[in-house]
């Protein structure tokens, strides 16, 4: 357990390039939770990490591994010779196993597995029978099962067993005969019972139920409303797979919140924050190669207008200011949709009701700036058309892009894609393609000779 | 608590709407946890929102708004009237009332107040004692207390007095005579003891403390690494002012990650789905007007060049391309870095190493880039001049990109101002300006005649 100080990684980080403070590194490294071990390697350059992380004794070593992001521990793989990764391996459970096989070589996942016992076996094959995004993936076996028949001392037994830096068990699994699991049994609800009483009368049959299949996000949705502090994750036929706990369900839900973020910048949210640059710059061309292609979208609409451009150049000083207001006001209601989305609070029913609110968000702004706009432009170039063209192409933009940032996430996630990652690009081309079209046609119809 | 079936907010929504549902859907909602209720009620336009509301039992009325974002309480709370606010304060206790303090009426609030006891006064002056972002604030008094000289037998009388949805309630706060924090007891620690034994023997004094001092997302961090349920909150002379619990940790950890990516659209967190017409207008018009500013700029700069525009048309057509690219490089490395800020994972120690891997990594993208543009313009316009200038501009803005990127967040943070919110404004200043100088003032040096 940690000691009473908050995690200065700062102080750890610093420690870590200082080869005289190598001992009291490790000192302070051991006292940390795993999950804050996790982050302060995170912190740092890929080989004080790797040397820092060598240090640590080995159930530290796993557990921050299961904690650090996919890309960062991945680049402390790469630095370990098979010696070292048997060895790891060796003092791994099966839920360190089914964390990290993605990252592990074939041929040390086959060493690993050969060293689980039929029971371990089983539930690795359990687990894997899972796919990667669902609860029964991630069912955590480290939980205490009682049969239902069983009396109050045999419950006691079970606690008094529990080991001391043990988290989130306070409560028992009871599961019958044939693995099918009943309830939970309080730790509270055991105090002040006669010893030789059965567990029966005290099984809280309320708690709700996280099934296998359930995608790992609405499970962990579950488990943290639920006020439990870990539940049943069963199969289909209610057989008891493992547990989620609230400790889990939180890391799920600050990763889930992260990857949104990240997503918005085209990032993938395991991306190390010390990455190698040859993978760092392949992952992010892709993203930057999609903006091209939208970018040039936008430059062939430009072109169409050519003729218009070489005859009154102040068009192409303002293109940016049509573009960039769209853009933004779309990028507004776009978050607040996929902020929606992600809660799922956006139904068929409401449809409507959102689109003309944005829309009317969108009419209000629209006039205002197409004002204060016109009006700067006309003191900047004096001329009014000018102005009275380029306050039309913000009404029409800023529309546009309400009505664009209401409905591109809404379909999207009918597609099943995921409106953070793909949303602001194809709103910004929408943007910039009605932008400059409603700016420089409206110029062409109006100033042209 | 929850019957074993997931939410379903799209049916809630729909049946909010029906009037005949009328009574199915307050079944429903009266099965749902707290937290669902208020996600549900947020998906409804305020007029259902309201009225499904007002069929509340007002537990779950209280318990449902203080989990609502502000904005969408707020607008139930305009909704009622005096007497509804009066009847509605008379049911809340010290904690709701410290959540809810800032929507209501200050007349409806001096009521709520002239209602509390001497010992909830006592609370709710401590607390407002603290600021809106500190743990003393939110320190929750809804906890078991039991002083260190009592016995096993007095533990398991306060344990067995918890009301059935207790929520995170199996550790007894332990304090001495001045009600300084003294540390926990455990439901699974009494198993099995003589009830006429001091607790003395099993006090937990290892558990983290959380000090009213510090911030919310701080003392949240530590609640949720720590492994407990919930943990002390202490103020300077250590005593125990209230519990901060892994659920409310986990609503904390949800809001604050949410408040991250809001803010990238410049949105408030707190913005309501429903909220009325004008006041989102209004919200989002500042945001546009700063943007707008910053257009303004990148236009001006643009303007400098007017002469070469005039006989070099396709620099307008292109111009979007280099800033574009400049703006998504940029953006790449701003969320890399934020998240890095967020988890503090960004020391002074490893600015350089993180400005290098970033300024490769754009050198890299910049220079491949850069050659699929000017190989393309190349294609398009004939010249392989212009193919070669954007080029260049490409890579210096990709570059220039990258060191915003990493440099802005850093600078922002230290000036403690929120770079999620303020980053992507002034980095595509940053790579707007730089972009159309670079791109327009290599045009003016290669094509004017």
């Amino acid at each position: 357990m940690a000691e009473n100080q908050p995690l200065d990684i700062e102080e750890i980080v610093r420690d870590s390039f200082d080869e005289n403070e190598a001992e009291q590194l490790t000192d302070k490294l051991s006292q940390l939770e795993p999950e804050e071990i996790a982050i302060a390697l995170e912190a740092m350059p890929v080989e004080q990490r790797v040397a820092t992380w060598l240090t640590l004794h080995s159930d530290d070593q796993i557990a921050a591994l299961t904690y650090m992001r996919v890309d960062a521990r991945d680049n402390v793989f790469k630095q370990l010779d098979e010696a070292q990764l048997r060895s790891l391996v060796e003092e791994m459970d099966v839920d360190d196993l089914i964390e990290l096989l993605d990252e592990l070589p074939q041929r040390i996942y086959d060493y690993a597995c050969s060293r689980l016992d039929a029971s371990q076996r089983r539930w690795l094959d359990t687990a894997l029978g899972y796919d990667e995004d669902q609860c029964g993936r991630y069912a955590d076996h480290d939980m205490l099962i009682i049969n239902k028949n069983a009396k109050v001392r045999d419950a006691i037994r079970l606690f008094r067993q529990l080991a001391d830096d043990a988290e989130y068990h306070d409560a028992l699994f009871v599961v019958d005969r044939t693995g099918r699991y009943v309830g939970l049994v309080h730790a509270t609800q055991l105090l002040g019972l006669g010893s030789h009483l059965p567990i029966e009368t005290v099984i809280d049959k309320d708690a709700p139920l996280v099934e296998g299949e359930m995608e790992l996000d609405q499970g962990s949705d579950i488990v943290s409303r639920s006020g439990y502090t870990a539940l049943a994750v069963v199969d289909a036929e209610g057989k008891l797979l493992g547990r989620l706990s609230i400790g889990e369900a939180l890391e799920n839900v600050r990763r889930s919140l992260e990857s949104q973020f990240m997503h918005t910048a085209g990032l993938d949210e395991e991306e190390d924050l010390f990455a190698p640059v040859v993978d760092s710059a392949k992952r992010r061309a892709l993203w930057l190669g999609i903006n091209l292609l939208t970018a040039f979208l936008a430059a062939w609409t430009i072109g169409l207008f050519e003729a218009t451009l070489q005859q009154v150049v102040a068009l192409a000083v303002l293109m940016p200011i049509v573009a960039s207001m769209g853009g933004i006001a779309g990028s507004q209601t776009l978050t607040l949709i996929i902020r929606g989305l992600a809660l799922e609070q956006i139904t068929p029913k409401t449809y409507l009701t959102l689109l003309r609110k944005e829309l009317g968000v969108g009419a209000i702004n629209g006039v205002l700036w197409a004002l204060v706009i016109a009006v700067t432009t006309y003191f900047w170039f004096g001329d009014w058309v000018i102005g009275g063209i380029i306050g039309m192409a913000i009404i029409i933009n800023i529309v546009v892009a309400a009505i664009a940032g209401v409905l591109i996430p809404i379909w999207l996630e009918k597609l099943d894609i995921d409106p953070a990652l793909s949303g602001s690009v194809i709103l910004t081309t929408v943007t910039d393609v009605i932008g400059f079209f409603a700016f420089l046609g409206l110029g062409s119809l109006f100033l042209l000779a």
